[in-house]
């Protein structure tokens, strides 16, 4: 199967992003409707994150026919294919129900198992970080767009740290998790994939996470590493199926926080 | 000392926001000088705080040289008059330093001791909530503008509970929050006045916080108030001068909050 071209694949993703937007935005800051996913705990699925999973779905399948898909609400199509479109249509339901910018829509391009490029698109703040051909770029509403680099913080003691929520983690990984929150210089919860993509634009330094699904980091790791980021498990190898999840700056970062995180 | 109308106060606030923003918004996801408030914790202070909140000093000083002024950064003038403007010239300085887009630049008008009007900017998105004369707006760069109004949750298991970290409370006060974490449908950390002011457009419906300033809160108990909501210390006094704040959508769900934080 062939792979798109860079320049191909950096219009479809810009055409995806839009017509995901259309079903996203205008249910930002309304009212949602909330499904119950879960019995026991409180997942919602908004009316946004299914349409745009729809609209997305139907724009590869006319577009790729041949390739597959793996989505967080409708789930695998064409599973033999070695190139898949790994879809999380609003990242961050719980940040987009409560009206925080901080969600997005994330869709990366698989070949044989390895991410190759992807896209998180925020479109409240009009942001869209893609990384396309081993170039990661931010580019803004206003038409600005600019490379991605990581930070050239080394040390966990000058390293701003993120996390979606120490809670969603089992008891040891929350234990190892705070290990190196405790000698991080800063500290913050509640972002989801913006905080990749703030790794990613230098802005913070490491992101570690757990339980995460495949559609939950399939986009980021592409845009991670193109910045120049190292992105794997807690052990150091592939996070491409999700799982834990260690995200930093730069190699002597990530080293030193994989050796707090194994004790 | 006469209060200034509220067209006049109106004009004004959108005049002071613009000057900080002026500061602020270049020195977002830059690099940023950090200084080091605090000895024993990591209380950054970044330029764009200091440079906004001289701007708007100066601005205050210009057109009301009788008005008191308290401000974060560089404390108080005229302690005497009835009239004071209290800054928090970046609330969030730790989202701000993080990239993320839910800081704000906040400012408050206390008559004899009461907050009468406030604002808060978010320069970034665009987006600026405003209270005066008992009407809270939030207006966007689009030129759009709403009226904002909180939700109708009265209970605390369908509500959605916002605070920027329980690791600054004290213990007891940790313990009490808790009690209402649990309760709640939803729960999410970090978001400072952002949390406020989504509780003030209806996306949230519990905000609970301790420890905070005058500069904290100032600005967003005219917003919270104007838009239907009730915020209080955790014993139903004011709060106006900072401590524990609870802020609530309804009457209703700041009674049940207020009961399960007082055990």
């Amino acid at each position: 199967m062939n792979t798109p071209s860079p320049l191909e694949l950096t219009s479809f993703f810009n055409t995806l992003c839009d017509a995901a937007a259309k079903e996203t935005l205008p249910r930002f800051r309304t009212k949602v409707t909330i499904d119950n996913k879960e019995v026991d705990g409180f997942d919602p699925v908004t009316e946004g994150d299914q349409e745009a999973e729809k609209a997305i779905r139907k724009l590869i399948q006319e577009h790729y026919p041949n390739h597959g898909i793996i989505g967080e609400e409708f789930g695998r199509h064409n599973e033999e294919a070695d190139l898949q479109w790994v879809i999380d249509p609003i990242d961050g339901t719980r940040a987009f129900i409560s009206g925080l910018p901080v969600w997005g829509t994330l869709m990366g391009l698989y070949q044989d198992g390895k991410p190759i490029a992807g896209v998180m698109d925020q479109p409240f703040t009009g942001e869209r970080f893609m990384a396309v051909d081993g170039q990661a770029n931010l580019s803004c509403r206003g038409g600005e767009s600019e490379r991605l680099s990581t930070s050239a913080v080394k040390s966990i003691s000058n390293a701003t740290l993120l996390t979606t929520s120490p809670h969603i983690m089992q008891t040891a990984a929350n234990e190892a998790y705070f290990m190196v929150e405790q000698q991080s210089q800063l500290f913050r919860y509640g972002c989801d994939c913006y905080a990749y993509s703030m790794l990613a634009a230098g802005q913070v330094d490491l992101v570690i996470e757990a339980e995460l699904f495949i559609y939950d980091i399939a986009a980021l790791i592409p845009i991670i590493e193109a910045a120049g980021g190292v992105v794997t498990n807690w052990q150091g190898g592939s996070c491409a199926n999700g799982g834990q999840v260690l995200a930093a700056a730069n190699a002597e970062l990530h080293e030193a926080a994989m050796k707090v995180l194994n004790g």
